[in-house]
């Protein structure tokens, strides 16, 4: 149908598919350039943007607005207490590798290209202009003149990573380090997962306000991971359903209902070592973890067709708060506390017991809290006329087992709402603290301390 | 599993599920008051913010801010000479009905609810604050607060609609009305379409720069729609893959390379005229087309795992310009025309004849050009480890016959590109003309001239 492609690469399937990760190793002055910031990263843009069809390109240099870099070293991985960024690319990875060497070796790959993407750079380092042009580039390119957006990467560890006991094989020599907290979800009440979107080895979260460029990112992990790992399922989120701080206002969700009123917010550093962070003395086994967080990631697609016939009383009693203010049921403001006991003129509650306000507020759960930061989305149809649309629940919690799953349970329960939910995607990941100005990659200390 | 559903709405699958719509047909007042601007929209937008939860809504109106109004009204309809918008929903409706004054009905909706959302305003009118409690709300909610992002909503008409001859039964008494050049697309070689992504009786094009915008004027047609038509298949785009107006810069597909360098632009009305608006003497037996022009929409997935592993110097020789600037290979800037003579030292043309630039130059295609405003799509991965994501190709044409099948033929059968694309859906629409100051509905001249 048209003429054989004479291009190299990809008709090897052994061969290293980025060539710039190993000159980046290489090179010993990366590390420094890379913590110069400014003058440093700027040559390098310009060097980016003269790469490309070697003389011939003359294009400006892609935007590195401080303005719109989240840092990404730290001693918390970025993606969690930032605020949330308006999309979203979210991937999980399975190893397809058998070398604890390689997982090792895409991490630092990862790490590296993360690291420059966030900072509008192109995701790998140039080789020599002549050697580029006929090797691949080694970024995709679709990211050029785009700012990054506040552009945050999070790397995630999930259960099948480790293997063990119920869990699997021990592929990499991780079983006797896995955190007694990671292990896939229970089945819940009128759980109707699909298998291809549950689980995988790895996790990669990709937040910016410019979805070309959360989409490019996790393209280009994917490209690097080129022989070691592939995408096992990806979801893409269009409009946040959270606020992480203060300064945000609360988004709605697909129900049309403002979301995360009572979320944990960054400013409360004391609910968060409470509720998010995993402490050092949690998990003796994995004290890799301490400083990091669990990310608990349900996709759960809304009937909206139905929710969209039902009364605004019915939707109202549901949620147990007003469709306009957010305010709920028992009076006041968005912010007002909701007051259970607060009855009607009929002697009823005027928040119903069942409603989800009432079934996932902290007092009916042992005082358990979790950071919320999911997003909407929409996938096209189903082929039955309805949209295949809802929530893309992600939650960050210092322990899955003890604030994730009871909750879920009292909710698959006895929360009105399921009747309008179906949770079609599962996944539970630890993820590591951030990344030290002296370190290498996230998640070195699992594997070499 | 859960307690039961008391709300009304949705158990009757006859009933008409927007209250609102009949309401605003009875009022005489809101043509005036659309018309109006202004005064009349913001006690609108008051209103509406005040219906949710009856008195305790206390929300904020929803932004009408002039500056991200695209008007809806107009010669053309807007969103197609309109600058493209960042976002796309995309979506193709099946009529369930076999009555004509349900589908005029229906159009007559929806061109109420899409004038009032693309002016910030919801979907559908309120009615008594008191009866609106036990009803559907007329508007889904999750855009309150959001600015409509230039909102444009574009609706056309599929050839099924009109049926006759070897397209299908005549349902709606429209046949002897099709135009000559509606038909469906004939099989391109190398064709991979899923029937679940083509063709539609109707199609909505939903741009905005806000994603959750567009998203939800797809869903409240949907909503309207209920019981009349039903969506068939549906794409969300994230990033525009062309330019409309001289004022924009040229984006990037996920080839990562610019596209759309020499599309047609609202400033060139001479070449608009010549090459997208359908003029009054083009086709008799359709002079309700006349002013309105045809939409073409193919669904092309990139394999772009192995574009990713082919060298910078294979891109670049199919796609026959640098992926750095853009300029063509026969050398200059972007906007240089490209000179398919000049050779290398080799004696070869420095531009392949089967790069794509060469293939779809107007020069190859006698004369032929299009307006094209298309997006970048992905739809997460398709379980085999590679993202299913592509360009989601729109394109306005005065003809589609004369105009994209001859070119499409030439791409499919020798372009370099397609061995990286495969096309999995398709449709071609007529785009009906705008909607005049005193006309009710878009399509009218259609059903009753």
């Amino acid at each position: 149908m048209s003429a054989p492609v004479t291009g190299q690469g990809g008709e090897e399937p052994g061969e290293t598919p980025a060539p710039s990760a190993p000159a980046a190793r290489r090179d010993p002055s990366r590390r420094a350039l890379l913590g110069a910031g400014g003058a440093g990263l700027a040559a390098l843009a310009a060097g980016f943007a003269g790469g490309f069809g070697a003389a011939r390109a003359q294009g400006a240099p892609p935007a590195t607005d401080d303005g719109h870099v989240v840092p990404f070293r730290g001693a918390r991985q970025a993606g969690i207490v930032t605020p949330a960024q308006d999309r979203l690319h979210f991937a999980a990875f399975d190893l397809t590798t058998s070398s604890r060497d390689d997982v090792v070796d895409l991490l630092r790959r990862w790490s590296l290209a993360a690291e420059r993407m966030t900072r509008g750079l192109p995701a790998g380092e140039l080789g020599p202009v002549g050697g580029a042009y006929d090797a691949p580039p080694d970024d995709t390119g679709e990211a050029q003149e785009l700012r990054p957006g506040n552009l945050t990467i999070t790397f995630g560890f999930g259960p099948s990573l480790f293997g063990g006991g119920d869990i699997g094989p021990d592929r990499f020599g991780l079983a006797a380090r896995r955190p007694n907290a990671l292990a896939d979800l229970p089945h819940f009440p009128g759980d109707t997962l699909e298998a291809a979107r549950c689980g995988g080895d790895l996790m990669v979260q990709a937040c910016s306000d410019d979805p070309q460029i959360a989409v490019h990112a996790v393209r280009n992990l994917a490209r690097l991971a080129f022989g070691t790992a592939q995408v096992r399922w990806s979801q893409l989120g269009y409009g946040r359903t959270s606020r992480t701080s203060s300064a945000q206002a609360t988004p709605r969700n697909l129900f049309g209902f403002k979301d995360g009123t009572a979320n944990l917010l960054a400013e409360d550093t004391a609910a968060l070592d409470e509720h998010v962070w995993v402490a050092p003395g949690d998990d003796p086994a994995a004290s890799w973890l301490a400083g990091g967080s669990y990310l608990v990631a349900r996709r759960i697609r809304m009937t909206i067709e139905t929710w969209d016939r039902s009364s605004l009383r019915e939707q109202e009693s549901v949620v147990g708060r007003t469709k306009g203010t957010g305010a709920p049921l028992s009076g006041g403001q968005e912010a007002t506390e909701p007051d259970f006991t607060r009855t009607g003129n009929d002697g009823r509650p005027l928040i119903d017991p069942d409603s989800h306000v009432a079934l996932a507020h902290p007092t009916a759960n042992g005082g358990v809290r979790m950071l919320r930061r999911g997003y909407n989305y929409t996938d096209g149809s189903d082929g039955l006329g309805r949209l295949d649309a809802g929530l893309f629940f992600l939650a960050f919690v210092r322990d899955p087992v003890r604030q994730f799953v009871p909750m879920q349970n009292a909710l698959a329960k006895n929360d009105l709402m399921s009747e309008y939910l179906r949770h079609t995607g599962s996944g539970v990941w630890a993820v590591p603290p951030g990344l030290a100005d002296g370190a290498d990659y996230v998640g070195q200390a699992l594997f070499e301390s």
